[in-house]
């Protein structure tokens, strides 16, 4: 029997996802219910606490010490609230808080789902064994998390990695953020898809228009298709190079829809990486597809918890009143 | 009798100056010397030992229990070298070696320029009291070094912080790193200067083409002047608010020749802040001018040795032998 276990949430705006995960990353139990995101903040809730009834329902649940949030930001791990774009009946939500109540009081970590999917590539993927990484996820947004001297770096709010929303290109587009030029606006799937369509690119008979299908065809060899590709690249490439030279990392990861492009993105964004990281110190950067496909949130969610609360024992906490 | 002393050195191109410096940031013995940049290194390191055989002579380097360098970079902390641009006699060169041989076999901690700045201005500066801190020099160059979760980041080979070099306008013009639309390349003195001058900025009588004087005719209402002064601004922000969103700092240190223009830069720069600071965990950053002046170098270098050698044992340190 593990004597070392931790329960993870992974919040998310199509799913809410938790999981019982023990000292070695092991998944044991699973629970899901779809986000209700159009819902009041309440609904939104209950469909929490029935993930987390399912998890406290058995044996198990009595060697839990601690639970680690990973959420769709924004969130503010030090008032311990919530606030994700995607969930409207949800503004500075008292998640912690809640969660805490529903686990028994068990002590509770909140991160930010990018800072979640980085501590989980540090403790089982692609940034295993580097004291310094960026971990990333390229989808329908771009977002980060940082693993500075060894530690997941969650920063004081658990936002720290937003490489998403930094400007490299002060001129440029707005962003829906309120900035300019930053990476997710260069860099995602649905602006890598805008851009192409901006500059004459055509469907295929099956109308699709995500960076999937520009992926296809340029495959295929459509020059417009690359040239989109290429410029998200171009820009991964500024702000990647942008978080080494500011912090020192040696690795980044990147994972989510877009990175299954594969050479399309990562051959351009190498190519990049060299045109922008130029200091001695940085020279040594590479870049790598992430590891841990969708179990990234829970796993990393657990990771956070194990982190924070290295020491809870589980005689000291209280049982669970109601499940 | 102070009883906990360290010896900072702080070499730049122009000179190498040395200090014993106590527990609390006070300055009890200075030596100096110009920097012979244009001769063999094993010259410019004579200038180094005298400067530390100053230091030596006098019965305080008894209590000297660590040297803390802060050196023009690139610096490699890792393995205790220096390639200072500006001192083309000295690449690679085993500094942290020579300096431990002629100190007696003390331990010495070796930290970029701008990291020491930052040790310095959380110390006893601006940036006292906050955790999470960005501190930079704007001058002829752009340099900086951040303090995280409360101690200073100075990676893992003491160049973190690097803000000049990161791209701000991926398509911008090239930086002499090998970069483009580098911050430094746009909002350091010589190209706020340069830019001026290439929009028909025209010096005045004296011919005076620095930064300093096209501050003078900025403050005299030349709208040539202003512009170039703002878009340093728009660069410096971009720059500011991409750490914060990386790595969550809460205020922004800035010393060096240019922030000596006041609000002719920091205006613009509060301004352009909130343009791309838009996240709401960077909601609060806030900007500074720096407060260590010219002795930031050696505090900061002895706040680095400090910081890396909290517990070294004067009594266990070998006698110096010759001096």
């Amino acid at each position: 029997m593990p004597t070392d276990l931790v329960a993870a949430l992974d919040i998310g705006g199509t799913k809410i996802a938790g999981a019982l995960v023990d000292g070695r990353g092991r998944i044991l139990l699973r629970a899901q219910r779809p986000t209700p995101a159009r819902e009041d903040g309440d609904t939104v809730m209950r469909a929490v606490e029935e993930v987390l009834g399912e998890l406290t329902a058995g044996e198990p649940w009595g060697l839990v010490r601690a639970v680690g949030i990973g959420s769709a930001g924004p969130v503010d791990a030090s008032a311990g609230t919530v606030s994700p774009v995607n969930v409207p009946g949800w503004r500075d939500y008292p998640l912690v808080e809640r969660v805490r109540s529903a686990a028994g009081g068990r002590p509770v970590e909140l991160v930010g789902d990018g800072v979640a999917m980085t501590a989980a590539e540090h403790w089982q993927g692609a940034a295993r064994g580097h004291d310094n990484a960026l971990c990333m996820v390229v989808s329908t947004g771009v977002g980060g998390g940082l693993i500075l001297d060894g530690s997941l770096h969650p920063g004081p709010t658990g936002n720290a990695g937003h490489i998403g929303h930094i400007s490299v290109d002060l001129d440029g587009d707005p962003c829906p953020c309120g900035g300019r030029g930053c990476v997710e606006r260069i860099a995602s799937g649905p602006n890598i898809a805008r851009r192409a369509l901006e500059n004459g690119w055509l469907p295929g008979a099956d109308g699709d228009t995500s960076a999937a299908a520009v992926a296809r065809t340029a495959r295929a060899g459509d020059p417009v298709a690359v040239a989109s590709f290429d410029r998200a690249a171009k820009a991964l490439a500024a702000g990647i190079a942008a978080t080494a030279t500011l912090v020192e990392i040696d690795i980044a990861v990147i994972g989510g829809g877009v990175a299954m492009a594969g050479d399309l993105l990562f051959a351009p964004l190498r190519r990049a990486l060299r045109e922008y990281a130029t200091l001695s110190f940085v020279g040594g950067l590479t870049v790598a597809p992430a590891l841990m496909g969708t179990d990234a949130g829970l796993v990393g969610a657990a990771a956070a918890a194990l982190r924070a609360f290295p020491d809870a024992a589980v005689g000291q906490l209280r049982p669970v009143a109601n499940h």
